[in-house]
This record gives structure tokens, C-alpha cells and sequence, in this order.
């Protein structure tokens, strides 16, 4: 049980294979109760929290033993498991955020929260982009990462959905011939947002209807990956 | 000197008294160069990097000793110290962002970065935010610590200067009496943004002219403070 725990924290295959993954502290245990996550293990540290109800399985650990497998340092736990389950949007989709490259892990998980505050329909995760169940994601997204409908796609299969749903696909590029993010009507609409380092790939480039762009001002590049995303969703939204 | 670097890397108190900060990475030396930041040493890892210009004070320092100054683990360097100036307006301010209480330095190296992209005119850095000279803060700023203006005060000093300037005052607050981000003109004002788990204090909002709300949907409770913070930027500009 102590190396499963220590492995749906630290390996993203063994989260895979499990079909569940880990998370930390009692405001995650809160919203996972409160979003109906289906929760499968629970391990407090030394003692169990008084008020808390009941769980099926619940485990009390040593401190060391919980040091041990707990992900972070420091934590005064709970830690408890969540089963996966596939979270499609129940309803047409009018407005898609879709991420590519998007490696860090806490960047995915404030982009989930934010797409959750937000109201996006769905999150699509295109290639090498965080795990959405590592620690770090599922701390970062503040209990989005139970409620907000996601799913895993190929770059072609992603632009196949957005063209059966009816939506346009702009891809955020720092080129000329992208267009004012403000110009756009993103209420009925699907973007793509990259990584801070490379921006979008050529290939999911071509798959797009059009380009747009945050406008900046001043000697700023760009924006964090986290920021952009908002911006869009924002206008999505507005 | 290797005890100096040491000091500045981790040591908030340091930093002041020396009226100094250390930086990391090639990308950031670029930009600090860039910038006209006033650069005080270079530190290299092993080897210096052949393409680049001649520093007066320049340092060659094996692996050992390089990774044990860094505040970065498996860093490649270079490390290098910059001089601290108040980085003051150089015009009437027309948008001011304040920030009260983000502790976390990847948040307000976050919110420069943005604040640099969009053309705020200052940021004004009351109790409790992380330093903006400390190295989480310098990395996530990717160089808008050495361009953007910006200013620690206490809140009614803040209160003052914003009265002075004309702008209104605004706290972000999640509460009934607060009006909607986008019905209010922001393109002349100041916003103070608070901590994502306590958000302003009650001082802070007393001093305020009024609060503000970024509407959300569904059952986030609320956003990243540099969400939060990049949202009310974005609109200012808008």
C-alpha cells in the first residue's frame, strides 16, 4: 500500500495503469467531497481530523511513514486517492481552450483552475503537456482538476472535434499576421495556446482557421503561459 | 565574495544592505544588459560562454562551487549580481496596480512580467509580497524586475499618492457591494490586488474608493492572484 501510495505520487505511468491519482491537504479533500470525486484511500498524518466524516478506507500513518510518501514536504496531510474518470463536456462545446507543450506542471493546474472560475467548456490536451494528475497540477488547479471537463488529443483529432462542433480554431502567435485577440468574437470559438519557450508547432499551425495575438506593449516578449491563457478565456467569457 | 553570493541568493536582508540582487540564466543576462541594468559581477559555471562580452568583474568558478552559491539546482549559469535602483515613474502614473500580501515569488515576478507587457505605469508593493529581488521572483519576472517601475510603501502613504494622482482606488474583493471589472473605467485608476487566501485587508479596503469583482461562473471560489492581478491589468489597457 506505502509504495502504491509513493508511486501514484511520483510516477505518471503508475497513475495511468491505476486509474486514480494523489492529492494533498484538507481544502483539496474538501472540494473533492464537495465536487463528488470518487475518493478511494485516505491517510492522515499521526492523527485523523475530528471533524471529517467517515471513509471507507482510511489509514493512519506515522509521521515518517507519511513524510515518506507524501509528495510534498512539509505537509500536515491529508493525503487521499481519486479515482479517474474521463471528463467530457455534457453539452455542446461552444468555447475549447486546447494546450500544447504546456510543461509545467503548475501552469496546466492554474490554467484548469481559471477554464473552471471561467466557465470553458472543455480543455483539450494536446502533446507534451504536464500530467493533469501529478501533485503539483492537481495542487495548482484549487480542486478544478475534479470538475473541469478535459481530454487527452492528437493535434488532428483536436481540429476534427473543433471543425464538427462548428468552432473556429485560432492558434496565439507572435506573428504578423495574427490577428487583436479583441477583433475576435471568442464566444463561439476554440484557441490554441503553446509554450512560453517555442509558441505553437508549425504542424498545429496549419491546422488552425487563423492566429491571434495579446497585444503587449513595451520590451515584453510574452507573456507566462498560466497569463495568456487567462487572457483568452477571459475574452471567451467577457 | 562566495559567501556574499551565498548571502544574496537566499537573504532578503542582505540584498538590502548591499543594494544588490542576484540573477541566473543567459536569457536573463540578456535581458538585463537590454535593459541597462547596472551588472556588478559574473559568475561562470566551469566555462564562459564565448560569445559574450567582456564584464569588468568577471569569475571563473568550478562546478562545486558554482552549485553551491546557486539558488538554482542544475543550474548552467551564468550567475550574475545587479545594483538595485528605485525604478520610479517617470510620468504621471494613469494605471496603478498595488499588491498586499502575495507571498509567493513566483506570483510577483508573474504579475511584473505582465505588468511590464501591458504598459502599467507602477506597481506599488505594499505588506507582505514576497521580495521582488529574491531569485524565484527575478526568474519568473524573465526580466520586467529590471524595466518596470514600481514602488514599496505603506497603505495609507499608497492611499495618498493615488488621491494625489487622481486615480481611484479600487480593491478587488469578492463581495455583494462590489461592482463588475467591466463596467468600471480602468484605463485612470489604481487596484489593489490581495492574497488569494485572506484577499485585502480590512485597512486596506477602508482606504479603497470602491471594490471590484472579476465575475466567475460554476464553483470556483477564486482565481490565482496572478490571474486576478493579469485580468485587471488586461482591462486597464483594454
Amino acid at each position: 500500500m506505502i509504495r502504491f501510495v509513493r508511486e501514484l505520487a511520483r510516477d505518471r505511468d503508475a497513475r495511468e495503469t491505476q486509474g486514480m491519482f494523489l492529492c494533498d491537504g484538507d481544502k483539496l479533500l474538501a472540494e473533492a467531497m464537495r465536487s463528488g470525486a470518487e475518493l478511494c484511500h485516505v491517510f492522515w498524518r499521526e492523527s485523523r481530523d475530528e471533524m471529517a466524516p467517515a471513509f471507507e478506507k482510511e489509514y493512519l500513518l506515522s509521521a515518517d511513514l507519511f513524510d515518506y510518501v507524501s509528495p510534498m514536504k512539509n505537509s500536515p496531510g491529508p493525503l487521499f486517492t481519486v479515482r479517474r474518470h474521463e471528463q467530457v463536456p455534457e453539452r455542446e462545446s461552444s468555447r475549447v481552450l486546447l494546450l500544447e507543450e504546456i510543461q509545467d506542471p503548475g501552469n496546466v493546474g492554474t490554467i484548469l483552475r481559471t477554464a473552471d472560475a471561467f466557465g470553458v467548456d472543455l480543455v483539450i490536451l494536446l502533446d507534451g503537456c504536464a500530467d493533469v494528475y501529478a501533485p503539483k497540477t492537481v495542487r495548482a488547479s484549487m480542486g478544478a482538476v475534479f470538475r473541469q471537463s478535459m481530454l487527452r488529443m492528437g493535434r488532428e483529432e483536436a481540429a476534427s472535434f473543433c471543425r464538427n462542433q462548428g468552432l473556429p480554431l485560432y492558434g496565439a502567435a507572435l506573428s504578423l499576421r495574427a490577428r487583436d485577440v479583441r477583433e475576435l468574437d471568442l464566444t463561439k470559438a476554440a484557441v490554441a495556446i503553446g509554450s512560453e519557450g517555442h509558441g505553437l508547432s508549425r504542424e498545429l499551425l496549419d491546422l488552425c482557421d487563423g492566429e491571434l495575438i495579446i497585444p503587449m506593449c513595451g520590451e515584453a516578449e510574452s507573456l507566462n503561459a498560466g497569463v495568456a491563457a487567462a487572457i483568452v478565456m477571459w475574452e471567451m467569457c467577457r
